[in-house]
């Protein structure tokens, strides 16, 4: 995640993290050369293209705007829904210390079952990430295989304690009401990394703007002349540039510049749990060079 | 569903698995080929349709981008909700084992209990699908006749547990409010599954893309020329290609390529809940040729 | 509700049951004339019309598209939250049975309230759809003079229940909440049913729409000619149709060819209810001629 | 509340109650003055404006269709948010009868927990409304000072009630959560009447508009000529229109035409609860000319 | 947050406070003088730039609009999100003191836990807007370092009476999901404090804003001649406005014109809670030249 300031308009023009100029440069510079060799064409050739002119594009740009409209809506969604499913899951890293202090009475135990939690923290982010986290949860007791797993022990740990007699039935219902939002979180945050936007958007979507791209400089020639590539150049920048970023948003776990901060906020929920516990705290993570990872 | 990395530019022109194309070349090449006629027909006739113009498309576009949107965003939103109560049903299956862990002492109830969860899953996947799921369900006890009954078989059980004080209120309290949530789930899959979109829109929209279709190229034969058959086949592809995807989405349990993996979501309830158990585990479902079924 | 698999794209025009054409006739064929009239006076009388031309309608024109675009998507929204309440009606149909088993000992008492609740699905179609329903009500007992009767009904036996003891705090709890959901949908569908979309809505919508398709034949004239007739139907039924079928869904619980199957529905709670308590089942409701009631 | 049928197409013409034309009459009449100003001018002093053309106002009309259709958008959820927490509010009235009857032996301290609340509905409305209302809640008992204090007192009845043992703990927990739950649509209403939707959009939006419809005639007399004020009084029409009626459903407690029956609500709140308690029922309020208070 | 009547159509082009227009001059001057500049020079230099057209900017246009409606829409979320938390907030100041009546016996425990509540309040604003509130937080008690430390103090009682037994399971039960949901509600308010919309879509909208109004006087100067500063100026301060705007709304939290009134709201939640004590209650905040703060 980019956090900064809002830098100066002239500055704006050459911040390049965050931007997604750099993925897009090879379209935007490749339909520029093509529209100029248009021109040139035209020019040598002696062609006059001004009757095809740029009205056939109002129809497809309608189309083409749905599409781009949509599928930045749907992307953004994803990754507010993400950030949500997260910012519920810093929520259980202050609930979760306060309900067992009350309903626990065994501190190991408290301890034992608030460790699990940071392990399912953690281990959630790696397999959202597909990154190892092995040592970020060796602090935390003995290493579960998965965040499934993480709950299932967190599950076993109540269990024992109902049937032993240290949970009361309400003390029950809380700490099971805790985990079954642990268990929606985790569904809901498995539902966005495992099920992408339907691929046949990205199909249509890519094709309709190729082929539009292709074909504006030959709407363009005719009354834009030497300014067609600029134009191109212009429009092909809009157009991918938010395709781009829509891709970007709509698989918000991973570590580009416009994901979700998942290490810095596992990092909060370390430091909620430990605070609580009374153990030492760690430093909240800052963001380097812009990017908090 | 089709699961696979984004291909590079030139590759997403050849891609066929998942594209809608298949279903709407015959549109695609039809148009193109009426088009080409009125080309043809004006120039062998000497008809000069110059002052038809695109201008009335400008406002028919209108309403049409407005059905478009409409019907794409809600069939997008069908998809993704029944996306989302399936992800809930995953949830449940990590929920069930570990509540029923806590308040049924016995483990066979236990596990008579979580079969017939299992039951209630692949039936209902089958009733959504219209496919037989027999063989899937009969590792899991004696079968039941449709997810209804299945479910209603985890509440006799829990009945029976309560009134012989094998369950006490709050873990009675506790599973009902589970079995209350997969109620729910079933009757939000029959909701979607059984309430198509509106009729009239499929009709409003079918009537009016086709006429536009068919009165652009007179519109765009004076000024576009040769060029008229490409813009038509262009603006079919754009109109029916989000028509037909929208139409997909809108009944999101088939099996065609853009719909859920109600299988692989089916096998994900199956590994949490056998994981649970100590049960031998089955491995995940992977995507065949990129479609995970 | 409508109910028929997608006919072929000829068929599409031909298709009359579910489609709104009939009700917007008058209008479409009406500016038709108007238009053919308008062209036939200009001819006539020789005036030049074409310096009005369209450009003045693109301003209005995105206003009417921000009306009906508007209307349309606040009329589905209350379209599908109805037919979301309904399911919910559906889910409880279901819920009650297996809560009731567990909580209400006395089969008597609890088959009176079950059938009590099915007095309340018919009272409320009754009341939604202003139909008599005594003869769907019959059957279950001494006919509830109102849907609010029949839940209040219900509201009495469980109170006796609990002060008699028949039923526990938390069994009282767990009826009580479903009680109180049935409320919740009750007044939803009120809600619905008593609050119309802002009558000022209309009025804006219909008399930009009649003035555009007032004015629209004086700016095609000039350039358009005899095609303006036809242009003025098409946009006439692009504006009308998608006006008639938001007022159509706008008020879900009609009779309508697009509203909700509220019969069906009512059905499918009395079969849910009976095949609980183990009594004959009636059959669910089939569509006749594609339409379900 | 305007409720009727909707009138013929002719009649909707002369419809006057709850449409916002008297309200807008005088920018509609300005400005076709205005551009009939214009018109004769550019004819006396043989100016032409034709180069003008309405090419810019294409641009202007995308960022003033956003403005618009967003205020509206918003406009329009806050109306309809308030009218789902007037519905729950309705709810209320039928829940808080069934589970007192249930729970608080004392049928006395029962009636003066429902006075109470029909204390609380028209307190409610009275703040909202900024209206005198203490001859409406005059019958149930003395009068308390704000809604605020009528839940308050329900507190302590019930909280008098747990004390003394009359009210168990599961009965306490249902009514501290309906009262949790009027405490909500209390503060719901709150919300949207005192937080308008940002001033600055109203600035904004105001601003654009007049500057178009000032510049809109110089940009029409070149082509359109003496039906320059025509256009302009429409256009003047749909966009003040629907910023009239947006300002008017932002604000959804008042007593404007569109505005919510909030009269009618309470009076239904009242119907409710004296039937559950057995006492005479007032006849619901009817609407007058069209408008339901 | 700007609290106001609508001034007069005349009145509304003078208003200052809560206009983004102080902002965005410097934009819209410079662009005014920079499309002067481009007609001089083509003036001067005898250009033809008529055939440069506006035609391009309509596809542009699309996308600038996309992006305009997208951010403004996700912004106002954002805003409206962040006033119904603390909607919820001020739900909460009246749910605590009912609730603590009727469970927490001590009054001395209550008082000490509703005012940790309020310093929960005062700590959260502090946070949210990065002031200091010790002196606002000095009249309840210790000072907490933080929300956070606050909403755990009130942990500590309760499960201190819980052990003590001066709080029974269902109290307790019912407070700790007071509890939950303050902690949900900081966690909301962290989220949207700390989570800014992606910097990408901020790079995006101003590289093409930019460049559009940079283009845009060469494509107006052929038709529009002198009246290009003008129209150029209008349509810089319709997007840099509604950009400004979105800016604004995005970060709800800070004291900017249109920002939330969190003073106001915390003053709200005082006054709920001492009177509900019988404490001395101070008067609601009043806004200073239309501005509450």
């Amino acid at each position: 995640m980019i956090e900064r300031d809002r830098p100066s308009a002239l500055r704006l023009f050459f911040v390049w993290r965050g931007s997604v100029v750099a993925h897009i440069l090879p379209q935007i510079v490749g339909f520029a050369i093509y529209a100029a060799a248009i021109v040139a064409l035209a020019r040598v050739l002696g062609l006059d293209l001004s009757a095809v002119g740029v009205a056939p594009f109002a129809l497809i740009g309608i189309t083409l705007s749905i599409y781009l409209s949509f599928r930045n809506g749907a992307a953004y969604d994803r990754w507010w829904e993400a950030r949500k499913l997260w910012g519920l899951l810093v929520a259980e890293s202050r609930s979760l210390p306060r309900a067992t202090e009350a309903v626990l009475a065994d501190p190991e135990v408290r301890r034992r079952f608030l460790f699990d939690f940071l392990s399912f923290c953690h281990l959630l982010r790696g397999r959202l990430r597909d990154v190892d986290v092995q040592a970020d949860v060796a602090p935390f007791g003995p290493p579960a295989g998965s965040s499934r797993e993480a709950i299932r022990r967190m599950g076993h740990e109540i269990a024992a304690a109902r049937r032993s007699g240290a949970l009361d039935p309400m003390g029950h219902r809380i700490l099971e009401e805790r985990l079954a939002a642990l268990t929606a979180i985790e569904a809901g945050c498995e539902r966005i990394a495992g099920t992408p936007l339907p691929f046949a958007y990205t199909l249509l979507l890519h094709r309709t703007t190729y082929l539009v791209c292709l074909l504006l400089p030959l709407g363009l020639v005719g009354t834009a002349g030497w300014a067609t590539p600029l134009f191109t150049a212009l429009i092909a920048y809009a157009f991918f540039g938010l395709d781009r970023l829509s891709e970007e948003l709509a698989g918000p776990f991973g570590t580009e510049a416009n994901d979700l901060a998942l290490d810095s906020l596992c990092r909060t929920c370390e430091i909620s749990v430990l605070e609580a516990l009374g153990d030492p705290v760690p430093p909240p993570l800052a963001p380097r060079g812009y990017y908090l990872s």
